[in-house]
């Protein structure tokens, strides 16, 4: 999917919702349990009940390969039930160099056909820029998390140069001459931070989880994240995904996707430009 | 498989081998191409070959995932051929959050019933621990790599605290009261860091990789990693996959895993303790 493409979804959805699709079994209504694939399902009813709030849908694939083999297949198939003008995100957060970067990008892009992939940056240059190598599609790369664990090396560093920052000055550079777009995974909890992610990557596209289950102020995400082209995705998982537990959970997740919605819409307004 | 096990394998094999499947169908011998999964026909005849000379079997997962579902049905009948009492690693470089995790730890170690995995350490202690919950299970933690983009984030930090040392750190204290084996990837190519890798994680097993393709130097390697436990795998991937191109590919896969245990045998007798 080109920029220019997501930023004219957002603006006419007036969102920046990002649906995560970690569809947990257990967690899956009774009446659904009997049909042949019940994650496919529950998945299809999910996505045709938010698809008119959502710009993107972001599979994390923990939960399709905790299936076994049929979890690829079950990840295929939800796929073709996402609208072609959605960001399809494959959110499995792959790192690793040269030839082998290069074959996870041919599973995801290729093979099964997502329009962008989360990456981890630990192993540097080589383990990233074959994934920017394929037009029209795009890298979101880990730079500062939500989670506890993000304390641990991303702020490491000498002073005034915690590691996400270097991991995002550094990519930049990689990302020049490529033809692939270069975003980034940034935690809502941390809506301080992100005045200081915008200063160094101020019209980078970023990916933000946390926002339901994992806190985080949605509004303060929207007014310091969000650009003129847009430049965000807010992802929510739980939150929509088990807003109801028995035969009204496709309705239920509607109606948690379209207040989320509905909460964004006056930031888009306000900022997206026209 | 517990880490005496290892040990004694290491010990009775007189090797540190480690095999790394990476399979690429580009590269499998012509008449196998007939064959009806070329990919686990080539995995068979490699793991028969090599089997009395290796310690451990890495499959790269990205080679599998690129061939869409039906390459997570080979990786799982390729692991039907590999002896029991020998370790396989999931080279995944897996890293997320909690529940994310241990869903990860659920599809290799019970799905598809692997002993090990490498996981990437950027997202921090929630993303490590919940592997190290499992019994008897490796986890194998990048630290210090070998390919060229190691330069870019592994060094960073303070004057004398690179990131890759706070990595073996501080994953050491979360390894403490753990049930779970938790070691390190290392790159070969910095044999002058092994050093002060062993200096931080004395007796923790350490998996190096480039051996073979990626350069390094073997002697090197064993004489600084090991130690009295054995506490070190050294994988070759392609000089072993790729020795041969033709009908006697498996041959020479023997040879070639048959020469690099040979190699490694003395120092096994000398360092790993009776």
């Amino acid at each position: 999917m080109l920029a220019s493409s997501l930023t004219e979804l957002i603006r006419t959805r007036k969102s920046y919702l990002c649906v995560g699709l970690d569809t947990d079994p257990a967690l899956i209504p009774d009446h659904l349990k009997h049909e042949p694939d019940p994650v496919l399902a529950f998945n299809r009813a999910i996505i045709e009940a938010t698809a008119p709030y959502a710009v993107a849908y972001k599979p994390n694939l923990a939960f399709y390969e905790a299936l076994g083999p049929s979890g690829w297949e079950t990840l295929r198939k939800t796929l073709e039930f996402i609208p072609k003008d959605i960001l399809t995100i494959a959110d499995a957060k792959r790192g690793d160099i040269g030839n082998t970067a290069t074959r996870y990008a041919t599973a995801f892009f290729e093979t099964l056909g997502f329009d962008a992939l989360t990456v981890a940056p630990y192993m540097g240059v080589d383990s990233v820029k074959p994934f920017l190598a394929f037009p029209e599609k795009w890298v979101f790369l880990l730079a500062l998390t939500s989670n506890p664990g993000s304390f641990d090396f991303q702020h490491h560093g000498p002073e005034g140069q915690p590691l996400y920052q270097e991991v995002l000055r550094k990519s930049q550079e990689w990302a020049k001459d490529m033809p692939g777009n270069l975003g980034y995974v940034v935690g809502a909890t941390r809506s301080i931070a992100m005045d200081e992610v915008r200063a160094i990557v101020p019209e980078s596209t970023l990916l933000v989880p946390g926002v339901g289950a994992q806190g985080g102020d949605l509004h303060a995400v929207c007014k310091h994240g969000s650009t003129s082209q847009g430049g965000l995705l807010v992802n929510s998982s739980r939150g929509i995904l088990y807003a109801g537990k028995g035969h009204n959970f496709a309705q239920a997740a509607e109606e948690a996707a379209r207040s989320l919605q509905q909460d964004m819409a006056p930031f888009v307004e306000e900022i997206v430009g026209k």
